[in-house]
Protein backbone atom coordinates (compact mmCIF):
# COMPACT_ATOMS: atom_id res chain seq x y z
CA UNK A 1 0.00 0.00 0.00
CA UNK A 2 1.43 3.12 -0.93
CA UNK A 3 1.37 5.98 1.61
CA UNK A 4 -0.87 8.94 0.31
CA UNK A 5 1.09 11.81 -0.38
CA UNK A 6 1.06 15.33 0.79
CA UNK A 7 0.20 16.76 -2.44
CA UNK A 8 -0.23 20.55 -3.35
CA UNK A 9 -3.01 20.69 -5.96
CA UNK A 10 -0.48 22.17 -8.51
CA UNK A 11 1.98 19.14 -6.95
CA UNK A 12 -1.07 16.79 -8.31
CA UNK A 13 -0.50 17.85 -11.61
CA UNK A 14 3.39 16.72 -12.16
CA UNK A 15 4.14 13.95 -14.00
CA UNK A 16 7.20 11.72 -14.80
CA UNK A 17 8.82 11.50 -18.42
CA UNK A 18 10.22 8.27 -17.39
CA UNK A 19 13.20 9.30 -19.92
CA UNK A 20 14.21 10.96 -17.07
CA UNK A 21 15.44 8.43 -15.24
CA UNK A 22 15.98 5.91 -18.18
CA UNK A 23 19.68 5.36 -17.05
CA UNK A 24 18.25 4.31 -13.49
CA UNK A 25 15.20 2.04 -13.59
CA UNK A 26 13.47 -0.33 -15.55
CA UNK A 27 9.72 0.98 -16.21
CA UNK A 28 8.74 -1.03 -12.88
CA UNK A 29 11.46 0.09 -10.48
CA UNK A 30 10.58 3.83 -12.09
CA UNK A 31 7.15 3.62 -11.30
CA UNK A 32 7.33 2.48 -8.46
CA UNK A 33 10.19 4.82 -7.11
CA UNK A 34 7.25 7.56 -8.71
CA UNK A 35 4.76 6.13 -6.28
CA UNK A 36 7.05 6.26 -3.05
CA UNK A 37 7.73 9.94 -3.98
CA UNK A 38 4.10 10.93 -4.51
CA UNK A 39 4.04 11.08 -7.74
CA UNK A 40 0.52 10.56 -9.32
CA UNK A 41 1.79 10.14 -13.30
CA UNK A 42 4.14 8.99 -15.59
CA UNK A 43 4.78 8.87 -19.46
CA UNK A 44 6.90 6.19 -20.57
CA UNK A 45 8.58 5.22 -23.60
CA UNK A 46 8.06 2.24 -25.96
CA UNK A 47 11.79 0.86 -25.55
CA UNK A 48 10.56 0.98 -21.80
CA UNK A 49 7.82 -0.72 -21.97
CA UNK A 50 9.17 -3.33 -24.32
CA UNK A 51 11.88 -3.99 -21.86
CA UNK A 52 9.70 -5.15 -19.36
CA UNK A 53 6.77 -6.76 -21.50
CA UNK A 54 3.02 -4.87 -22.16
CA UNK A 55 1.37 -6.81 -19.86
CA UNK A 56 4.18 -6.41 -16.81
CA UNK A 57 4.19 -2.54 -17.17
CA UNK A 58 0.39 -1.66 -17.04
CA UNK A 59 0.77 -4.04 -14.14
CA UNK A 60 3.23 -1.76 -12.72
CA UNK A 61 1.13 1.22 -13.35
CA UNK A 62 -2.15 -0.60 -12.19
CA UNK A 63 -0.01 -1.49 -8.71
CA UNK A 64 0.50 1.66 -8.46
CA UNK A 65 -2.81 3.38 -9.01
CA UNK A 66 -0.30 5.57 -11.87
CA UNK A 67 -1.53 7.80 -14.24
CA UNK A 68 -0.17 7.63 -17.77
CA UNK A 69 -0.14 11.67 -18.92
CA UNK A 70 1.25 10.58 -22.52
CA UNK A 71 2.89 7.77 -24.46
CA UNK A 72 6.81 8.59 -26.05
CA UNK A 73 6.28 7.96 -29.34
CA UNK A 74 4.32 7.75 -32.08
CA UNK A 75 5.64 9.55 -35.56
CA UNK A 76 8.70 9.21 -37.92
CA UNK A 77 7.08 9.49 -40.48
CA UNK A 78 8.99 10.22 -43.56
CA UNK A 79 10.84 7.39 -45.23
CA UNK A 80 12.91 6.96 -48.68
CA UNK A 81 10.55 4.89 -50.14
CA UNK A 82 6.18 4.14 -50.24
CA UNK A 83 7.22 0.46 -48.13
CA UNK A 84 9.19 2.46 -45.51
CA UNK A 85 6.70 5.05 -45.35
CA UNK A 86 3.76 2.39 -44.88
CA UNK A 87 5.90 0.12 -42.18
CA UNK A 88 6.29 3.39 -40.10
CA UNK A 89 2.28 4.17 -40.52
CA UNK A 90 1.76 0.31 -39.59
CA UNK A 91 4.29 1.14 -36.36
CA UNK A 92 2.11 4.57 -35.18
CA UNK A 93 -1.08 1.97 -35.03
CA UNK A 94 0.79 -0.32 -32.58
CA UNK A 95 1.83 2.32 -30.72
CA UNK A 96 -1.47 3.48 -30.31
CA UNK A 97 -3.04 -0.44 -29.43
CA UNK A 98 -0.36 -0.02 -26.68
CA UNK A 99 -1.35 3.55 -25.61
CA UNK A 100 -4.81 2.15 -25.16
CA UNK A 101 -3.60 -0.79 -23.42
CA UNK A 102 -1.42 1.36 -20.81
CA UNK A 103 -4.37 3.81 -20.36
CA UNK A 104 -2.27 6.78 -21.82
CA UNK A 105 -4.02 9.83 -22.46
CA UNK A 106 -2.51 10.75 -25.45
CA UNK A 107 0.12 9.22 -27.93
CA UNK A 108 3.16 11.95 -28.81
CA UNK A 109 4.28 12.07 -32.35
CA UNK A 110 8.06 12.97 -33.09
CA UNK A 111 6.80 12.95 -36.44
CA UNK A 112 10.55 12.29 -38.23
CA UNK A 113 13.19 14.66 -39.95
CA UNK A 114 14.54 14.21 -43.37
CA UNK A 115 14.20 10.61 -45.35
CA UNK A 116 18.30 9.07 -45.48
CA UNK A 117 19.59 10.44 -48.43
CA UNK A 118 16.95 13.80 -48.89
CA UNK A 119 17.37 17.03 -48.84
CA UNK A 120 13.77 17.67 -49.49
CA UNK A 121 12.33 19.30 -46.10
CA UNK A 122 9.19 19.83 -48.48
CA UNK A 123 8.76 16.21 -49.23
CA UNK A 124 9.79 15.40 -45.52
CA UNK A 125 6.83 17.48 -44.18
CA UNK A 126 4.32 16.19 -46.89
CA UNK A 127 5.09 12.79 -45.87
CA UNK A 128 4.66 13.63 -42.20
CA UNK A 129 1.24 15.06 -42.80
CA UNK A 130 -0.14 12.03 -45.18
CA UNK A 131 1.84 9.39 -42.72
CA UNK A 132 -0.20 11.48 -39.84
CA UNK A 133 -3.41 11.44 -42.16
CA UNK A 134 -3.44 7.86 -42.62
CA UNK A 135 -2.82 7.35 -38.33
CA UNK A 136 -5.79 9.01 -37.77
CA UNK A 137 -8.51 6.66 -38.36
CA UNK A 138 -7.37 3.82 -36.07
CA UNK A 139 -6.68 6.71 -33.26
CA UNK A 140 -10.31 7.97 -33.49
CA UNK A 141 -11.83 4.21 -33.20
CA UNK A 142 -8.84 3.23 -29.90
CA UNK A 143 -10.02 7.18 -28.48
CA UNK A 144 -6.36 7.75 -28.36
CA UNK A 145 -6.01 11.24 -28.81
CA UNK A 146 -2.70 12.33 -31.04
CA UNK A 147 -0.31 15.05 -29.66
CA UNK A 148 2.42 16.20 -32.60
CA UNK A 149 5.19 17.45 -30.71
CA UNK A 150 7.12 20.21 -32.40
CA UNK A 151 10.76 20.10 -31.95
CA UNK A 152 13.46 22.03 -31.93
CA UNK A 153 14.57 23.57 -35.33
CA UNK A 154 18.70 21.94 -34.36
CA UNK A 155 16.22 18.91 -34.99
CA UNK A 156 15.21 19.32 -38.33
CA UNK A 157 17.41 17.15 -40.37
CA UNK A 158 17.12 14.06 -37.62
CA UNK A 159 14.41 13.70 -35.75
CA UNK A 160 11.43 16.14 -35.97
CA UNK A 161 10.59 18.38 -39.50
CA UNK A 162 7.65 19.96 -37.70
CA UNK A 163 9.50 22.76 -35.73
CA UNK A 164 7.36 25.76 -34.52
CA UNK A 165 3.60 25.62 -32.70
CA UNK A 166 2.43 27.30 -35.71
CA UNK A 167 3.26 24.48 -37.53
CA UNK A 168 1.94 21.69 -35.96
CA UNK A 169 -1.16 23.69 -35.64
CA UNK A 170 -1.28 24.35 -39.55
CA UNK A 171 -1.60 19.93 -39.17
CA UNK A 172 -3.71 19.87 -36.93
CA UNK A 173 -6.27 22.04 -38.66
CA UNK A 174 -6.00 19.86 -41.71
CA UNK A 175 -5.91 16.92 -39.71
CA UNK A 176 -9.16 17.56 -37.88
CA UNK A 177 -10.83 15.83 -34.37
CA UNK A 178 -8.23 14.00 -31.98
CA UNK A 179 -5.10 16.14 -33.21
CA UNK A 180 -3.40 18.24 -30.98
CA UNK A 181 -0.02 19.13 -29.81
CA UNK A 182 2.63 18.38 -27.18
CA UNK A 183 4.20 21.46 -26.00
CA UNK A 184 7.68 21.13 -24.58
CA UNK A 185 9.33 24.66 -23.23
CA UNK A 186 12.71 23.33 -24.47
CA UNK A 187 11.44 23.18 -27.86
CA UNK A 188 9.25 26.31 -28.01
CA UNK A 189 10.90 28.54 -26.01
CA UNK A 190 12.67 30.67 -28.53
CA UNK A 191 9.54 31.51 -30.43
CA UNK A 192 8.89 34.71 -30.94
CA UNK A 193 5.18 33.97 -31.85
CA UNK A 194 5.03 31.61 -29.21
CA UNK A 195 2.35 33.50 -27.02
CA UNK A 196 -0.11 34.09 -29.70
CA UNK A 197 0.16 30.30 -30.84
CA UNK A 198 -0.26 28.90 -27.33
CA UNK A 199 -3.27 31.51 -27.22
CA UNK A 200 -4.27 29.44 -30.96
CA UNK A 201 -3.84 26.34 -29.52
CA UNK A 202 -5.86 26.59 -26.16
CA UNK A 203 -9.04 28.46 -28.33
CA UNK A 204 -8.63 24.81 -30.35
CA UNK A 205 -8.37 22.67 -27.52
CA UNK A 206 -5.76 21.61 -29.35
CA UNK A 207 -2.89 21.72 -25.90
CA UNK A 208 -2.91 17.62 -25.36
CA UNK A 209 0.19 17.47 -23.37
CA UNK A 210 2.62 20.14 -21.64
CA UNK A 211 6.73 19.17 -21.17
CA UNK A 212 8.71 20.80 -19.36
CA UNK A 213 12.58 21.35 -18.82
CA UNK A 214 15.31 23.92 -19.27
CA UNK A 215 17.71 25.22 -21.77
CA UNK A 216 21.28 25.28 -20.65
CA UNK A 217 23.59 28.20 -21.67
CA UNK A 218 26.08 26.44 -22.87
CA UNK A 219 24.42 23.54 -24.10
CA UNK A 220 26.85 21.03 -24.44
CA UNK A 221 25.02 18.27 -26.49
CA UNK A 222 22.37 18.81 -28.87
CA UNK A 223 20.37 15.85 -27.91
CA UNK A 224 21.38 15.02 -24.21
CA UNK A 225 22.18 18.14 -22.13
CA UNK A 226 18.84 19.29 -21.28
CA UNK A 227 18.20 21.31 -17.61
CA UNK A 228 16.56 21.07 -14.89
CA UNK A 229 14.09 23.36 -14.39
CA UNK A 230 15.61 26.31 -13.07
CA UNK A 231 19.10 25.73 -14.18
CA UNK A 232 18.48 27.12 -17.39
CA UNK A 233 16.85 30.26 -19.05
CA UNK A 234 14.00 29.28 -19.90
CA UNK A 235 11.14 31.39 -18.41
CA UNK A 236 8.91 28.31 -17.19
CA UNK A 237 6.57 30.66 -14.76
CA UNK A 238 5.85 32.41 -17.95
CA UNK A 239 5.15 30.10 -20.33
CA UNK A 240 3.29 27.99 -17.19
CA UNK A 241 0.97 30.84 -17.07
CA UNK A 242 0.16 31.14 -20.87
CA UNK A 243 -0.51 27.36 -21.37
CA UNK A 244 -3.00 28.17 -18.02
CA UNK A 245 -4.38 31.23 -19.55
CA UNK A 246 -4.70 29.23 -22.56
CA UNK A 247 -7.12 26.41 -20.04
CA UNK A 248 -5.12 23.82 -20.36
CA UNK A 249 -5.54 21.87 -17.46
CA UNK A 250 -3.74 18.41 -17.76
CA UNK A 251 -0.42 17.06 -16.56
CA UNK A 252 2.28 19.35 -16.40
CA UNK A 253 5.30 16.75 -17.36
CA UNK A 254 9.17 16.84 -17.02
CA UNK A 255 11.11 15.14 -19.35
CA UNK A 256 15.01 16.01 -18.94
CA UNK A 257 17.54 14.03 -21.15
CA UNK A 258 20.79 14.58 -19.31
CA UNK A 259 23.43 12.11 -20.11
CA UNK A 260 26.09 13.86 -18.16
CA UNK A 261 24.44 15.21 -15.15
CA UNK A 262 20.76 13.64 -13.90
CA UNK A 263 21.01 10.80 -15.48
CA UNK A 264 24.36 10.16 -13.75
CA UNK A 265 22.37 10.70 -10.22
CA UNK A 266 20.63 8.38 -8.65
CA UNK A 267 16.62 8.08 -9.42
CA UNK A 268 15.57 8.92 -5.62
CA UNK A 269 17.45 12.39 -6.01
CA UNK A 270 16.24 13.29 -9.18
CA UNK A 271 12.57 12.86 -8.63
CA UNK A 272 12.89 14.53 -5.49
CA UNK A 273 14.59 17.63 -7.42
CA UNK A 274 12.30 17.38 -10.17
CA UNK A 275 9.23 17.56 -7.35
CA UNK A 276 11.54 20.59 -5.50
CA UNK A 277 12.05 22.88 -9.00
CA UNK A 278 8.22 21.52 -10.00
CA UNK A 279 7.16 24.19 -6.95
CA UNK A 280 9.88 26.59 -6.99
CA UNK A 281 10.91 27.40 -10.60
CA UNK A 282 8.05 26.11 -13.03
CA UNK B 1 51.21 40.45 -59.45
CA UNK B 2 48.31 38.04 -58.65
CA UNK B 3 47.30 36.33 -61.98
CA UNK B 4 43.91 37.12 -63.14
CA UNK B 5 41.60 34.12 -61.68
CA UNK B 6 39.92 32.15 -64.09
CA UNK B 7 36.48 32.26 -63.00
CA UNK B 8 32.95 32.02 -64.34
CA UNK B 9 30.35 34.45 -63.91
CA UNK B 10 29.00 32.70 -60.77
CA UNK B 11 32.20 31.89 -59.02
CA UNK B 12 33.05 35.78 -59.14
CA UNK B 13 30.48 36.40 -56.80
CA UNK B 14 32.29 34.08 -54.20
CA UNK B 15 33.07 35.67 -51.11
CA UNK B 16 34.91 33.86 -48.10
CA UNK B 17 34.28 35.01 -44.54
CA UNK B 18 37.20 34.66 -43.05
CA UNK B 19 35.82 32.95 -39.71
CA UNK B 20 36.22 30.43 -42.36
CA UNK B 21 40.17 29.84 -42.19
CA UNK B 22 40.94 32.15 -39.14
CA UNK B 23 42.53 29.39 -37.12
CA UNK B 24 45.09 29.12 -39.65
CA UNK B 25 46.07 32.52 -41.11
CA UNK B 26 45.91 36.17 -39.69
CA UNK B 27 43.82 39.23 -42.03
CA UNK B 28 46.60 39.81 -44.33
CA UNK B 29 47.64 36.25 -44.66
CA UNK B 30 43.95 35.28 -45.37
CA UNK B 31 43.35 37.68 -47.90
CA UNK B 32 46.85 37.04 -50.01
CA UNK B 33 45.37 33.37 -50.10
CA UNK B 34 41.85 34.27 -51.18
CA UNK B 35 43.71 36.62 -53.84
CA UNK B 36 45.82 33.79 -55.01
CA UNK B 37 42.82 31.52 -55.25
CA UNK B 38 41.09 33.74 -57.51
CA UNK B 39 38.94 34.71 -55.22
CA UNK B 40 37.52 38.45 -54.94
CA UNK B 41 35.89 39.30 -52.09
CA UNK B 42 36.36 38.69 -48.45
CA UNK B 43 34.19 39.52 -45.07
CA UNK B 44 36.69 39.80 -42.16
CA UNK B 45 35.76 39.78 -38.19
CA UNK B 46 36.68 43.06 -35.97
CA UNK B 47 39.33 40.42 -34.00
CA UNK B 48 40.76 40.15 -36.87
CA UNK B 49 41.11 43.15 -37.99
CA UNK B 50 42.11 44.10 -34.76
CA UNK B 51 44.69 41.85 -34.59
CA UNK B 52 46.96 43.36 -37.51
CA UNK B 53 45.72 47.05 -36.80
CA UNK B 54 43.01 48.30 -38.93
CA UNK B 55 45.47 50.65 -41.34
CA UNK B 56 46.83 47.27 -42.11
CA UNK B 57 43.65 45.20 -42.17
CA UNK B 58 42.71 48.36 -45.12
CA UNK B 59 46.68 47.70 -46.78
CA UNK B 60 45.98 44.28 -47.32
CA UNK B 61 42.48 44.82 -49.05
CA UNK B 62 44.14 47.76 -51.27
CA UNK B 63 46.87 45.49 -51.97
CA UNK B 64 45.11 42.85 -53.79
CA UNK B 65 41.94 44.32 -55.12
CA UNK B 66 39.78 42.47 -52.55
CA UNK B 67 35.79 43.62 -51.88
CA UNK B 68 34.57 43.29 -49.19
CA UNK B 69 31.18 41.78 -49.11
CA UNK B 70 30.49 42.41 -45.02
CA UNK B 71 32.16 42.92 -41.64
CA UNK B 72 31.52 40.55 -38.96
CA UNK B 73 30.30 41.63 -36.89
CA UNK B 74 28.22 44.71 -34.82
CA UNK B 75 25.33 43.82 -32.45
CA UNK B 76 25.20 42.41 -28.98
CA UNK B 77 22.70 45.03 -27.91
CA UNK B 78 21.24 43.55 -24.68
CA UNK B 79 22.24 44.67 -21.35
CA UNK B 80 21.69 44.03 -17.34
CA UNK B 81 21.86 47.86 -17.59
CA UNK B 82 21.48 51.00 -19.03
CA UNK B 83 25.16 51.51 -18.81
CA UNK B 84 25.87 48.16 -20.65
CA UNK B 85 23.59 49.45 -23.70
CA UNK B 86 24.97 52.72 -24.34
CA UNK B 87 28.34 50.85 -24.18
CA UNK B 88 26.95 48.64 -26.80
CA UNK B 89 25.55 51.55 -29.13
CA UNK B 90 28.57 53.31 -28.71
CA UNK B 91 30.81 50.22 -29.92
CA UNK B 92 28.57 49.25 -32.71
CA UNK B 93 29.05 53.08 -33.89
CA UNK B 94 32.77 52.11 -33.63
CA UNK B 95 32.43 48.90 -35.81
CA UNK B 96 30.28 51.25 -38.23
CA UNK B 97 33.11 53.35 -38.79
CA UNK B 98 35.56 50.62 -39.37
CA UNK B 99 33.47 49.18 -41.72
CA UNK B 100 33.40 51.99 -43.52
CA UNK B 101 37.09 52.65 -43.22
CA UNK B 102 37.29 48.90 -44.59
CA UNK B 103 34.66 49.70 -47.84
CA UNK B 104 32.48 47.02 -46.54
CA UNK B 105 29.37 46.54 -48.48
CA UNK B 106 27.07 46.48 -44.90
CA UNK B 107 27.89 45.70 -41.00
CA UNK B 108 26.42 42.36 -39.94
CA UNK B 109 24.66 42.55 -37.08
CA UNK B 110 24.43 39.84 -34.24
CA UNK B 111 21.82 41.24 -32.02
CA UNK B 112 22.70 39.26 -28.11
CA UNK B 113 20.83 37.23 -26.48
CA UNK B 114 19.61 37.17 -23.01
CA UNK B 115 21.67 39.29 -20.69
CA UNK B 116 23.57 37.46 -18.01
CA UNK B 117 20.82 36.70 -15.26
CA UNK B 118 17.83 37.31 -17.47
CA UNK B 119 15.18 34.85 -18.76
CA UNK B 120 12.96 37.53 -20.52
CA UNK B 121 13.30 36.90 -24.19
CA UNK B 122 10.54 39.10 -25.04
CA UNK B 123 13.00 42.26 -23.29
CA UNK B 124 15.78 41.19 -24.59
CA UNK B 125 13.91 41.92 -27.89
CA UNK B 126 13.05 45.27 -26.89
CA UNK B 127 16.53 46.22 -26.06
CA UNK B 128 17.54 44.85 -29.75
CA UNK B 129 15.06 47.05 -31.34
CA UNK B 130 16.39 49.98 -29.08
CA UNK B 131 19.86 49.39 -29.83
CA UNK B 132 19.55 49.33 -33.87
CA UNK B 133 17.13 52.51 -33.21
CA UNK B 134 19.78 53.71 -31.79
CA UNK B 135 22.50 52.59 -34.29
CA UNK B 136 21.19 53.69 -37.07
CA UNK B 137 21.14 57.17 -37.73
CA UNK B 138 25.45 57.08 -37.64
CA UNK B 139 24.72 54.03 -39.94
CA UNK B 140 22.92 56.40 -42.01
CA UNK B 141 25.82 58.99 -41.74
CA UNK B 142 28.17 56.55 -42.75
CA UNK B 143 26.08 55.38 -45.54
CA UNK B 144 26.72 51.40 -44.08
CA UNK B 145 24.17 49.43 -44.54
CA UNK B 146 22.75 47.02 -41.44
CA UNK B 147 22.55 44.02 -41.33
CA UNK B 148 20.36 42.20 -39.13
CA UNK B 149 21.29 38.35 -39.45
CA UNK B 150 18.47 35.88 -37.28
CA UNK B 151 20.54 33.17 -35.80
CA UNK B 152 19.14 29.39 -35.55
CA UNK B 153 17.09 29.02 -32.54
CA UNK B 154 19.44 27.28 -31.03
CA UNK B 155 21.17 30.03 -30.06
CA UNK B 156 18.28 32.46 -28.76
CA UNK B 157 19.93 32.12 -24.81
CA UNK B 158 23.46 33.81 -25.63
CA UNK B 159 24.27 34.72 -29.11
CA UNK B 160 20.78 36.38 -30.30
CA UNK B 161 17.40 36.27 -29.83
CA UNK B 162 16.15 37.25 -33.54
CA UNK B 163 16.04 33.69 -34.94
CA UNK B 164 14.01 33.54 -37.76
CA UNK B 165 13.64 35.91 -40.90
CA UNK B 166 10.35 37.21 -40.39
CA UNK B 167 11.33 38.68 -36.87
CA UNK B 168 14.01 40.32 -38.58
CA UNK B 169 12.21 41.60 -41.56
CA UNK B 170 9.88 42.74 -38.90
CA UNK B 171 12.44 44.83 -37.07
CA UNK B 172 13.31 46.37 -40.47
CA UNK B 173 10.07 47.08 -41.44
CA UNK B 174 9.75 49.15 -37.77
CA UNK B 175 13.17 50.74 -38.00
CA UNK B 176 12.88 51.86 -42.18
CA UNK B 177 16.15 52.67 -44.82
CA UNK B 178 19.09 51.27 -44.38
CA UNK B 179 17.88 48.28 -42.40
CA UNK B 180 18.47 44.80 -43.71
CA UNK B 181 18.75 41.22 -43.04
CA UNK B 182 22.13 38.24 -43.97
CA UNK B 183 20.08 35.14 -44.49
CA UNK B 184 22.81 32.32 -43.72
CA UNK B 185 21.50 29.01 -44.82
CA UNK B 186 22.85 27.50 -41.45
CA UNK B 187 20.66 29.73 -39.58
CA UNK B 188 17.19 29.55 -41.41
CA UNK B 189 17.03 26.15 -43.35
CA UNK B 190 14.46 24.70 -41.27
CA UNK B 191 12.47 27.48 -41.44
CA UNK B 192 8.98 26.40 -42.87
CA UNK B 193 7.77 30.10 -43.53
CA UNK B 194 11.51 30.62 -45.39
CA UNK B 195 10.17 30.68 -48.86
CA UNK B 196 7.49 33.31 -48.01
CA UNK B 197 10.25 35.63 -46.37
CA UNK B 198 13.00 35.12 -48.72
CA UNK B 199 10.10 36.39 -51.11
CA UNK B 200 9.26 39.27 -48.71
CA UNK B 201 12.81 40.27 -48.07
CA UNK B 202 13.23 40.56 -51.62
CA UNK B 203 10.27 42.81 -52.43
CA UNK B 204 11.21 45.12 -49.64
CA UNK B 205 15.51 45.44 -51.14
CA UNK B 206 16.11 43.96 -47.75
CA UNK B 207 18.78 41.02 -48.81
CA UNK B 208 22.01 42.86 -47.67
CA UNK B 209 24.03 39.27 -47.52
CA UNK B 210 23.94 36.05 -48.10
CA UNK B 211 25.64 33.19 -46.39
CA UNK B 212 26.11 29.47 -47.13
CA UNK B 213 27.09 26.68 -45.14
CA UNK B 214 26.06 23.44 -44.64
CA UNK B 215 23.97 21.51 -41.41
CA UNK B 216 25.79 17.97 -40.58
CA UNK B 217 23.79 15.20 -39.03
CA UNK B 218 24.48 14.72 -36.59
CA UNK B 219 25.94 18.09 -35.33
CA UNK B 220 28.48 17.79 -32.53
CA UNK B 221 28.90 21.19 -31.25
CA UNK B 222 26.38 23.75 -31.23
CA UNK B 223 28.66 26.60 -32.14
CA UNK B 224 31.78 24.75 -34.17
CA UNK B 225 30.88 22.46 -36.22
CA UNK B 226 29.29 23.38 -39.45
CA UNK B 227 29.39 21.84 -42.81
CA UNK B 228 30.99 22.37 -46.44
CA UNK B 229 28.64 22.73 -48.45
CA UNK B 230 27.67 19.09 -49.72
CA UNK B 231 28.20 17.84 -46.90
CA UNK B 232 25.23 17.93 -44.87
CA UNK B 233 21.48 18.39 -45.30
CA UNK B 234 20.70 22.08 -46.64
CA UNK B 235 19.23 21.97 -49.83
CA UNK B 236 21.59 24.81 -51.32
CA UNK B 237 20.53 25.21 -54.69
CA UNK B 238 16.97 25.59 -53.77
CA UNK B 239 17.58 28.26 -50.93
CA UNK B 240 19.96 29.71 -53.63
CA UNK B 241 17.87 29.67 -56.15
CA UNK B 242 14.57 31.78 -54.11
CA UNK B 243 17.86 34.04 -53.01
CA UNK B 244 18.11 34.85 -56.67
CA UNK B 245 14.32 35.05 -57.82
CA UNK B 246 14.29 37.28 -54.80
CA UNK B 247 15.96 39.74 -56.68
CA UNK B 248 19.49 39.61 -54.81
CA UNK B 249 22.80 40.06 -57.50
CA UNK B 250 25.41 40.56 -54.26
CA UNK B 251 27.87 37.90 -52.94
CA UNK B 252 26.84 34.83 -51.77
CA UNK B 253 29.92 34.39 -48.63
CA UNK B 254 31.17 31.51 -47.61
CA UNK B 255 31.50 31.10 -43.68
CA UNK B 256 32.13 27.67 -41.64
CA UNK B 257 32.73 27.39 -38.45
CA UNK B 258 34.54 23.66 -37.82
CA UNK B 259 36.63 23.10 -34.64
CA UNK B 260 37.19 19.27 -35.84
CA UNK B 261 37.65 19.53 -38.76
CA UNK B 262 38.29 21.91 -41.54
CA UNK B 263 40.19 24.40 -39.13
CA UNK B 264 42.46 21.52 -38.70
CA UNK B 265 43.29 21.65 -42.89
CA UNK B 266 45.70 23.38 -44.36
CA UNK B 267 43.82 26.96 -45.60
CA UNK B 268 44.74 26.30 -48.84
CA UNK B 269 43.02 22.83 -49.41
CA UNK B 270 40.15 25.18 -47.62
CA UNK B 271 39.96 27.39 -50.12
CA UNK B 272 40.13 24.78 -52.74
CA UNK B 273 37.32 23.45 -51.58
CA UNK B 274 35.38 25.90 -50.97
CA UNK B 275 35.45 26.75 -54.57
CA UNK B 276 34.58 23.82 -55.32
CA UNK B 277 31.59 23.21 -53.68
CA UNK B 278 30.41 26.26 -54.20
CA UNK B 279 29.97 25.35 -57.70
CA UNK B 280 28.71 21.79 -57.27
CA UNK B 281 26.83 22.14 -54.34
CA UNK B 282 25.41 25.33 -53.76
Amino acid sequence: MVPLPDLTMRTSRLSINLATVRQQWNLREAVEACARHGITAIDPWRDQVAAIGLAASVGAIKDTGMKVSGYCRGGMFPAPDAAGRLAAIDDNRRAIDEAATLGAECLVLVVGGLPKGSRDIAAARQMVAEGIAATVPHARACNMPLAIEPLHPMYAGDRACVNTLAQALDLCDALGDGVGVAIDTYHVWWDPDLPAQIARAGAANRIFAYHICDWLVPTRDLLLDRGMMGDGVIDLPGIGAMIEKAGYKGYIEVEIFSAANWWKRPGDEVLQTCIERFSSAA
